[in-house]
């Protein structure tokens, strides 16, 4: 539904932003939830971004940046000096702030934090100092408290004062002198009681909380068990430093699942989502899980001469042996070079489309791949194959020479490791190109792309493999 | 950490039963948060779960069974008799009851409505009206909903009548008389606002909303891009008729992330986890994917047949051509067998430990996997082992006699045809035994079980797969 109305509205706000109608943007912003108008915002140039948001107020000027991805913002806020930027990170909460700011420089945020209140800028400091798989790196510190001796009543008018401060104010933290997390009680229990009540009285006592330095993945998950709204996050004093809210919990869950579907299929996880992350970074990503995998598909190969050597006893000689030898030593290396490749771009792809499903709820509106990410993924495969291709064509040049495999004369084993170098290329080639075609075309028709799993996709590259071989060979031999 | 509480207190409780303590157990009850109760009742007997159930309030038995998953729910329903049991559903929220009622036989389901009241039986004919993966079947309908043309103070004060029977009441819905979505307020704005303020002052008219057959995927995607609590669900007439909470969102997001994992590795969706499926379930699903990948890999050792038969010209006859042949045409199919069920194992397990993090932060409980599983894990290997050795052994054969690649004569064929069966059952119980094996020792190592990627235990299979190949070759032949 959003991505409908974007492509709507994004040429009105430019056309706005050509004629400075100042009136017309801030209109616009006020009446969208912050989060279209950050989905709207962010496919902008930057210098329009920020000619539409200074007509926002900051209040909401810093809610829409929020929900701009990370790696959006970490370009976005280049733009600003570092008064401005200073001003949108006092005013931003504190878990997103510390999100931006550890991605930024070391000596800008020093800078930076020079610019900042006190108490914000050792509330910074807390927070960026915690690993960044722990609770402490996804909690927020702004949470509702209370005293526990006082009354319902009381409660009600302090709350209406914390209350455009806090991320959360249906779960109220009842603490002790120190900031010990001794109770905790609803906003639906504080509002169904009586004004006169004690807080100590309708309090729970027994309140489930973790610890500052837990796996991030762990609180995700025990959140989602006990269907809270917020769980409180406490220091090994047991003193209360923060809360992560359902939302944040949400994303882990996400980001987690995306994880452990990359490491599956031998793809280093990525910080960015797939379409913004870097080239560089996909290719080393992929890169070397492909190029470890492909030293044990060697290993594979030698094994293979090993027991040829054993069972042909020398008898093999004539020239057709010989190259049925090359087929039989090389063929799980091309075959599991194209089958994971194949694989990691089956398993971008599928992800990527797992988290933005497609709107089927808008007439009109079909499912479209950006072309862009197409072209890129494909050439990701031509310089992924290229690497392997080298790798590959000179440790079978070597394996030759070592006499991992039985020899054909030095002449004949170089135009062997070239056929297999310019196979693994091919191979590479196909299977990225069918790891991204299949699930986008299955995608198009309305199935799951996932039908296209790893093993079909490397199945399918296998029986091209084959041919591939042969042909590449008898063309070069 | 509610593990190791669990280990402490199963076998109090399980005392308690045997001595009929109702006070002790009422108790107990009161002060574990209903999902620890839940948690440490599964693993006892049906029948003392409900020796210990009965000595709660309804209310109370009601939110724990809640929190019992829904495998479990299933058994220990058949305990019950008619009466208790329809007194449960009725205390049941409304999207629980019906996934429960949904695994029920339809004439038990008959004949609990009819003990039923009207107004709920209505209710749950509609939602069980919903397919399986709509918004629909997720959503609840007791939401906390007002009129347009009332004060805060009013708001307010209906709001506590309702708030016993809301999922939530921290989202207020406006509804026009004909239950049209008008607008939303939260409570905290409620809280906020002067009493005598005009609801429609306050209220955010522009709502966010899904219709009831959208695909419960986006719904759960919605509502995590916009960080809400709940997600208003409408049907054709933008009528209210239900909403998705923020902990409906995280179950499907974490289920439909199980799913893609499951099928990226060929494993065919499981209703419950797989630590609760049944066996026949977990095989059929994994050998229809298993025995189809098997039929392409069959067709890899035919293009191999054509290519080897053009390409040697008919010169090979001697015994070690033909051996090596057999090596040649079926090493793909025996190392997509293996690794493929070697993935399979894998992301069951992976996937397992994703969703049941350790417990870190407790000192003395070491990660322990549930040995019963790991042998349950092995026998499934032998029996798809078992399985696809027949299917495979047989076709390899037919295709000896139908010519599909080059005979050694009849009786050698089968021979041959027997060293492939006797090596594909070998090499899926090497896969089964290394993909679960392998990630158990990384996660107790403290590493990311998820390194043990689907290509790393292909690759290693592959390279025992050679050894094995030639071994079991040499042995039989």
């Amino acid at each position: 539904m959003v991505d409908y109305f974007k492509s709507l509205i994004q040429p009105d706000i430019r056309q706005m932003v050509r004629d400075r109608d100042k009136a017309g943007m801030a209109a616009l912003i006020e009446v969208m939830h912050p989060a279209v108008a950050a989905s709207i915002l962010e496919d902008l140039y930057d210098a329009e971004v920020w000619a539409v948001l200074d007509n926002a107020t900051l209040h909401n000027r810093v809610e829409i940046f929020e929900y701009v991805a990370l790696r959006r913002q970490e370009e976005l806020v280049k733009q600003l000096d570092q008064r401005r930027l200073s001003e949108l990170l006092e005013e931003m909460s504190p878990d997103d702030r510390v999100d931006l700011l550890s991605r930024m420089p070391a000596e800008r945020v020093e800078e930076l934090l020079r610019l900042i209140a006190q108490a914000e800028r050792n509330d910074i400091r807390r927070l960026l100092s915690y690993d960044e798989n722990t609770a402490g790196a996804i909690m927020t510190t702004e949470y509702a408290s209370l005293p526990v001796d006082i009354t319902v009543g009381e409660a009600l008018l302090r709350l209406r004062q914390q209350a455009p401060d806090s991320e959360t104010i249906y779960y109220i933290y009842i603490l002790s002198a120190s900031r010990r997390l001794n109770g905790l009680v609803s906003l639906r229990e504080l509002i169904l009681a009586r004004e006169d009540e004690q807080l100590a009285n309708i309090m729970e006592p027994d309140v489930i909380r973790m610890n500052v330095g837990e796996d991030r993945e762990n609180v995700a998950q025990e959140l989602a068990r006990y269907n809270f709204i917020a769980l409180p996050i406490v220091d090994d004093d047991d003193r209360l430093v923060g809360i992560v809210t359902h939302d944040d919990a949400i994303d882990v869950v996400q980001e987690e699942a995306t994880e452990d579907a990359y490491r599956q299929s031998a793809v280093e996880p990525l910080r960015d989502d797939y379409e913004d992350a870097p080239f560089l970074t996909i290719l080393w990503n992929r890169g070397f899980w492909l190029l470890a995998l492909s030293l044990v598909a060697i290993m594979t190969a030698g094994m293979l001469g090993l027991y040829e050597r054993a069972t042909t006893h020398g008898s093999r000689n004539a020239p057709e042996d010989l190259s049925s030898m090359l087929i039989i030593l090389f063929l799980p290396l091309v075959m599991a070079s194209g089958g994971n490749a194949g694989s990691q771009s089956a398993t971008l792809f599928i992800r990527m489309f797992a988290l933005q499903p497609a709107d089927a709820a808008v007439p009109g509106t079909e499912f479209r791949v950006d072309r862009r990410l197409v072209v890129r993924e494909l050439m990701i495969g031509l310089a992924l194959g290229a690497a392997l291709a080298l790798v590959d064509a000179f440790v079978v040049a070597a394996g030759y020479g070592l006499g991992w495999w039985p020899s054909a004369g030095a002449s004949q084993d170089l135009w062997r490791s070239l056929v297999v170098g310019v196979t693994v290329l091919l191979i590479v080639l196909i299977g990225t190109g069918a790891g991204t075609l299949l699930p986008i075309l299955f995608r198009r028709f309305g199935m799951d792309p996932a039908i296209m799993s790893n093993p079909l996709i490397a199945a399918i590259v296998d029986v091209l493999g084959v041919v591939l071989f042969y042909e590449v060979a008898m063309a070069i031999l």
